[in-house]
């Protein structure tokens, strides 16, 4: 008997011998293994916070215990824009983060998230899962040593709450649009000021004028900033993103030290939970806008003036990050041609089908 | 130390005798539990019956090879109109199928898989997922001793393949339409004949006529049809169901004795799985799409006198079904309620994001 297997027994031993009555099916031959994911999201948003929640839910009743993730908010072992490093440098195993978080990094960490008049929540799926983007974005990602899954996304969001009507391109100029990343570079190049005024501050900051704008989510999250008395004009869509994902990124030495049928478990839960998030969001907005609305937001599309000059200046920025940086270019290349792609069946079939409803809907007020 | 500790130690230590040298994690305390799948899809619809293949695959890697489902194709444990039989009578654990296909048992079946003039794909998901959607499917199941979990969508459907131009809904009189189901009932309100012809000889019933149109599923699949020279006009979008979702049948009794990680481990599998349908066939569909109207399909789409005639057939029929059954009426009201206020906050974000795109690459040809 080699030393190998006597451990194994050993160890067989030891967990039979504290079996409850009802054993666990898995738990016997199953390593403990426990994680820590640092979130870069606060508790109030709860559908993405609760993301990894489900997720560390998930991977437990499959391992029978055994695999245990312990979630931390933002501050306890790293900051919301720092949970990047903290994996990296396993402070942390795993983050629950947004990758365009890391713009200043690099700005091809926006491919992860969403760009500009980018790809809608089910297409970026597609290109994640079947289209080589997560193989794209993890062979950009080996230099920051994670690997990353997707997990969850907001789908498309609200353009945000601003103090006045924005009628066209040119009322962005000297607007103070709470903002960053891509979005922060988009809008500076319509004159806007892009700002980081903290989420609790927002409120007194739009009341003074020291902010003009702010952009967030979409109305079950954007119902918690209560700005809609001070910034009542409520637009749509935000056109700086076409869909919002999020990524779980893992420490890749721990990664390849996971045990394999853990590594299935991970993925597959990540999967389950990333399809999960849209649906809550999907679920959640609709009486979130009507309470939103009840209350006196002020509903505005924006013009096609805006969007046209928005469209032009990203093309602009997309032309000369792509002209500076290969991995940005190469990122970008890929993205697109599976968005033109994914839009040309798209505006065929679905984009027809939800037309017809919609027009259905405006008929019949159903 | 009782009998259960005793036969617990005595089939760890049968299970570890015969342990290999790198043992799997997971296998020494889990049981083996070997399932038989029957799949309602041939394996020609290689995205959908794949569905099944990725599930066995998931489960088998997540327990270390102890969680075993062996996938069947139609007619090996049953017909593909009959799993759902196999599966309560316990000759298959589990079915893969399209609960539609049991509009003969009794139509609320359909609401497991889209009705016309239902919700896209995203929508039924987040009803599914976390707007009790799956729970009032189930509830209804519980009669057929079954449980279900989605396990695939195709997303919205074309209208299928025409051997000649429908430009009003008068055009629809007498034509011979292979479909059956809620489609097939809706085609006959129309003054349409609903036929059954098989996959294989429909060329030739298109040929000489004693068919007049065919609605499959979408490019990818309709391109193995090989039809498009003998009914060239390609129809968009398929009105009569919004997306087209299948199931993961599961007989309850088994699943009531299923070890409770492996409950989790199936659930998050089916979970990912049914992304991952959606996000094939949304990759795969603008190839297929180019190459058939390259080869000379003549894409169209449906007129408004059709689409609105459609709809007004559609809910006479749901009215009907309504009044003299009480779980269609059920399922109805619920299925309607949410797709009303899903496309409240559909038409306002991520409607008019796509519609902005959709100009643009026609302004643009990108």
């Amino acid at each position: 008997m080699t030393v190998l297997r006597r451990n194994v027994l050993k160890s067989l031993a030891v967990a039979s011998a504290s079996l409850p009555l009802a054993a666990p099916a898995l738990a016997q031959g199953a390593p403990k293994v426990t994680w820590k994911l640092t979130s870069s999201f606060p508790k109030s948003l709860d559908l993405i916070y609760g993301a990894a929640l489900s997720l560390a839910q998930r991977v437990h009743e499959a391992s029978d215990g055994q695999f245990v993730i312990e979630v931390h908010p933002p501050g306890e072992i790293a900051s919301a824009l720092d949970a990047l490093d903290a994996v990296k440098s396993g402070k942390a195993d795993l983050g629950h983060t947004t990758l365009a978080y890391y713009w200043g990094k690099d700005p091809a960490f926006a491919f992860g998230t969403g760009v500009p008049f980018g790809m809608n929540a089910r297409l970026t799926n597609s290109w994640f899962y079947e289209g080589g983007g997560n193989e794209a974005i993890n062979e950009f990602l080996g230099d920051y040593g994670v690997t990353a899954l997707p997990l969850g996304n907001t789908g498309a969001q609200m353009g945000g709450w601003f103090r006045r009507q924005v009628k066209t391109a040119a009322d962005f100029k000297g607007l103070k649009v709470r903002s960053g990343g891509f979005t922060g570079t988009l809008f500076k190049a319509l004159g806007a000021i892009p700002d980081a005024t903290p989420m609790a501050a927002m409120p007194a900051a739009l009341k003074s004028g020291a902010l003009d704008a702010v952009e967030f989510v979409s109305p079950y999250d954007d119902e918690k900033l209560s700005i809609a008395k001070v910034a009542p004009y409520y637009y749509y869509p935000g056109w700086w993103q076409g869909s919002s994902a999020q990524h779980l990124v893992v420490n890749l030495a721990q990664w390849n030290a996971l045990p394999k049928a853990y590594r299935a478990m991970l993925t597959s839960a990540a999967a389950e939970v990333n399809g999960q998030v849209l649906a809550l969001y999907d679920a959640r907005n609709p009486a979130a806008l009507r309470r939103l609305v009840a209350s006196g937001s002020n509903l505005q599309g924006f013009s096609a003036d805006i969007t046209e000059a928005a469209y032009k200046a990203a093309q602009e920025i997309f032309t000369q990050a792509s002209k500076s940086n290969a991995k940005f270019s190469k990122l970008h290349e890929n993205y697109t041609a599976f968005r033109n792609d994914g839009y040309l069946w798209w505006q065929v079939c679905e984009y027809t089908y939800d037309n017809f409803i919609i027009r259905q809907r405006a008929r019949e007020a159903i």
